[in-house]
């Protein structure tokens, strides 16, 4: 089973169901097809880096305890941490709110040859910012088409993007959240606002179904990943992502003549 | 085998034979002995990260192919990439150039939870910058200095730094540079200038040699890792990383009491 992006027409499902494992990946071996591919993930990463031409936007979105930790270590950990970076985007700081909202967002940019990840990401903006009315609707409602605007013209400087939404159920999440809490190792995570994040479920949903509608475009399309499963979500966002790197087709530049000859001169 | 950090004497080898792999590193099970290593790093930086209270800075040098990358790849490619960040110095840009030596370094510098790698470093600027005479003698002497005194504010703040002098001998470059050439997956990396740098042998050995006496401190020390081999080179990197954090003993922050009553408000 492969995802498909969502392109239009937009249709997309956030109901809880839509988060379960999807029949097709039911079978036992699902974790060694996933090694098969972030195996696979690791050549292809080093061979995205050496060709330099482009670079790879990885966006991660989701509820809390949807996993975009564990996507990031589980799928991303394959790679030579030299070629990946990771930005965590928390709440802004004051420098950051004085400035337009992609600011932090494109200072924090993979360069060619890299995979950037996103744990969260400039979507922030149109769902926590807009559920909990921290700017007016006036503005974030004009977000939408500025970050497809942004995007536009990253993917037309050599930015791939994939935006992966870790879509997980209420019951889940609570089974989650409530292991979090029991957790020796997990624990010091947990602060209250995730609560209240899921006491606004409705309100969330809408505001995922609108960032996804209206911003799942041809150039940086919209992954919804069933997530109520570890296992069946690095299974395929890790699927998603190589056949992306794959249909890129990195290859290794070739060397100067005049170095090539240099060989002979080593003594 | 440990490798003890050189510190006062400042007794430092840079000799040739010294490149070569250790007697007492010469079992067959090395390999395995360094994925031990790197598994417990995998657990020791998950920890690190959570504890939050103390940066990890790793220093890496050595010569044009002396496994730079490489050991970033073998010993760190262990590590989530959410916890690890890596930073390439290469030539300064001009906007750098317009700036003290440090200001870029300073801006890498991993932020709490963090290992950071630095490939390459702000000792360039006693190394390739003094050999080529790239600004006069009055400046470049006084780095040592500033450098110490720059190690030790950061070690103050909270940042635990590892210095690592890859050395390999000039027979091992030699091979090692032949073979980068002829490999179609490495040549693109080849500069002529690497040539170069090859050619002044003996004054770069000079340039590192003052910069290991020099900048050996307590707070900041250097190791000079026998890099003929690679698997020793591994080795020997992981398990001064592995050992340094375990004596910092990183723990999980303890959550909140209130926090924890808060599971049976999960509904």
């Amino acid at each position: 089973m492969h995802l498909e992006p969502l392109i239009s027409p937009k249709r997309v499902n956030l109901r809880d169901r839509d988060a379960r494992r999807p029949a097709e990946l039911r079978d036992d071996d699902l974790k060694d097809r996933t090694e098969k591919l972030t195996d696979r993930l690791r050549d292809l990463q080093r061979a995205f880096y050496a060709d330099g031409r482009r670079a790879l936007l990885v966006v991660l979105q989701g509820r809390d305890a949807a996993g975009k930790d564990g996507a990031i270590r589980k799928v991303f950990g394959a790679c030579n941490p030299q070629g990946c970076q990771v930005t965590s985007f928390k709440q802004p700081t004051p420098l950051e709110l004085r400035h337009d909202f992609l600011w932090r967002v494109h200072a924090a940019m993979p360069p060619h040859g890299m995979i950037g990840l996103f744990n969260r990401s400039h979507y922030e903006d149109v769902l926590v910012v807009r559920v909990n009315d921290l700017v007016p609707k006036r503005v974030w409602s004009k977000r939408y088409d500025q970050i497809n605007d942004f995007e536009r013209m990253l993917t037309q400087n050599g930015v791939v993007i994939l935006k992966f939404f870790l879509h997980v159920s209420r019951d889940e999440q609570r089974l989650r959240l409530i292991e979090r809490l029991e957790d020796p190792e997990k624990n010091w995570k947990f602060n209250a606002g995730d609560l209240d994040d899921r006491a606004r479920w409705k309100e969330y949903t809408a505001a995922y179904t609108d960032a996804i509608r209206k911003c799942s475009t041809k150039w940086a399309p919209w992954y919804v990943v069933p997530a109520d499963s570890n296992r069946v979500r690095d299974h395929l966002v890790a699927d998603v992502v190589v056949r992306t790197l794959e249909k890129l087709n990195p290859i290794y530049p070739s060397a100067d003549p005049s170095v090539l000859e240099l060989a002979s001169t080593i003594v």
